[in-house]
């Protein structure tokens, strides 16, 4: 049972911030379980977050994401900085998954203090995983880890947005997976700062290479980020500014034998001193903080509907909705004026 | 440009309840774009809908579902059944893949009047892809469609729970896709109504039908449903019902040649009957009304919020936050204070 007096707290958040795996790992669950202590933990860690580079990583399923992932840890060791994963897990929406691909990385990385590596199953609610994922990586930004990997499977909604969220979204492409399974379409150009061709011993690597360029070539230079659902933030930036435009590059690596893995960690390097010279940084960050707030927002309204609606009540509406008695935007109005007449209160 | 007076909206609602395909596909056009003539469009087609079997098939990339689609849809076709397919696109989260697969489907089954497809693409709010799915499915049900085929890819969050709001669940496997993409997990098994292991003449299909086969028989006989995020209904169905409970079937199939597809057509029909005389037709109903009411409750207090904050407090709110001055939990305090302070009204 974890220990939820504010004592108990104040030792995770102390833990958190002097780098204690296990109080750590005790702080993740918090937050992933949505206890009552997450939120006092996340507030008081928050303010030592932001040091941290996030690089997110997706492609779809068979591009050797997870080998890659690991090989790029590896390289990050090897220039002394600590690494965390967070691997939102592709196989499995729901159980098992996520355990299994931990143990498999454990066993390559294990016994290094300065990796850390966390697979997040995917059950839960629709949309929860959003923030819980950037909500893990605060913590994890605040216990210190320098680079922070994000890696997700590009096929799902939820998955591409939560890596395109990173400072820099990196995708993976790999030749021969079938016309269904590739990714290469001009969209997913939109969120790539870079494109990744992996597994390029294999017959067809040039002409996916081939064919990203093309498409590259096509696609404006400078990728459309994605705003939060509920308001968007008008652009911080100078748009006059002279520094030149970001040029997505296209990468081969072999992750399975390490070749193009420290090439692409300088290129890593070199995107993050880009933000931070053309402004894109603060950029990324202020539309970051603008998703944060309204994923917050939707959350507490959310609960506080919960509180403040008898179950009774609710399950009344829904039966008059199936039977088509009402209709559910009209069941909504009636909740919202009973909800908003009586304040809303905690 | 659409025609946003009421005579126009008029217009629409009546074109669709007389299955007119032109209005039809307009009046899927406002709601994919929550433009201001959605609302009343649904709310006057809600009470027309609920007569339709809708069926959502999922699996992962590679195992053959749009062929599988279009063969039941044949399938159904010759049975004299009204279909429509609504495709969640899988390849491509953004632009460009909804539109290919239209067109590739359209091919097919083009120049019959009892078959509407509708691709959707996946850009634009994480979690609203759900609620838009919902919708569209509402005006084709209320169009007179009497079987409704929602494809999704299973691999991402948002897509496998939109399958899994059906009445009927079907989950589409392949052998010989490799660990990654293999769903085989007992995770999937809490969605599946009935098991298909498509491209059953590729090698390894009994091992992939016996691997499912075991997997069933660790499975608990009843798959779980999962609930809304913010409130979840009590069974409203009798736990003591002496009706016999749902057993998962494993089905082969080679869509690519036909082979089988009638037989899971049969078996479709089957499930239905079983969820109306089990009393779980009920019991999905009101899980996908409290979903429904829930969606429109959050997207309605989003919009609420959008209109009462100023957009420059909320970009201050989030500058403070990504400079570390305050935490997104304390600014959304803030935000709800004055929010509620001032009624939130219209």
């Amino acid at each position: 049972m974890p220990d939820e007096t504010s004592s108990g707290i104040e030792k995770l958040i102390q833990g958190v911030l002097a780098g204690e795996r296990l109080q750590l790992a005790r702080a993740i669950t918090q937050v992933e379980n949505e206890s009552p202590a997450a939120r006092p933990i996340l507030q008081a860690l928050y303010p030592h977050s932001g040091r941290a580079h996030i690089i997110g990583i997706t492609g779809a399923p068979g591009t050797g994401k997870s080998t890659l992932v690991t090989e790029l840890t590896r390289a990050y060791r090897q220039m002394g900085q600590n690494v965390a994963v967070v691997a939102v897990d592709p196989t499995s929406p729901f159980t098992g998954g996520a355990l299994l691909g931990d143990r498999v990385r454990m066993r390559t990385l294990s016994g290094d203090a300065g990796v850390f590596v966390r697979s997040m199953a995917t059950r839960g609610n629709l949309g929860g995983l959003s923030k819980t994922t950037r909500d893990v990586v605060t913590l994890l930004d605040a216990a210190g880890f320098e680079r922070i990997l994000v890696e997700t499977v590009g096929v799902g909604q939820a998955e591409v947005e939560i890596a395109s969220t990173a400072h820099t979204t990196v995708v993976v492409e790999a030749p021969g997976l079938g016309d269904e399974i590739q990714a290469i379409k001009a969209g997913v150009l939109e969120i790539a700062d870079i494109l990744v061709v992996n597994k390029a011993d294999r017959p067809g690597a040039d002409a996916t290479i081939r064919a990203l360029a093309m498409a590259l070539g096509r696609s404006a230079p400078q990728p459309i980020r994605h705003h939060g659902q509920v308001v968007s933030v008008a652009n911080a930036v100078d748009p006059l500014s002279t520094l030149p435009a970001w040029h997505i590059s296209v990468m081969k690596t072999i992750a399975s034998s390490g070749e193009g893995i420290e090439p692409l960690r300088q290129q890593l390097e070199t995107h993050i001193k880009w933000l931070h010279d053309s402004g894109q940084y603060a950029r990324r960050e202020q539309d970051n903080a603008t998703r944060q707030l309204t994923h917050i927002l939707n959350a507490e309204i959310g609960r506080r509907i919960q509180h403040n609606v008898p179950a009774t009540t609710f399950q009344a509406l829904a039966q008059q909705i199936w039977q088509r008695k009402t209709d559910p935007y009209s069941a909504a109005d009636i909740l919202l004026e009973s909800l908003f007449a009586s304040g809303l209160s905690l």
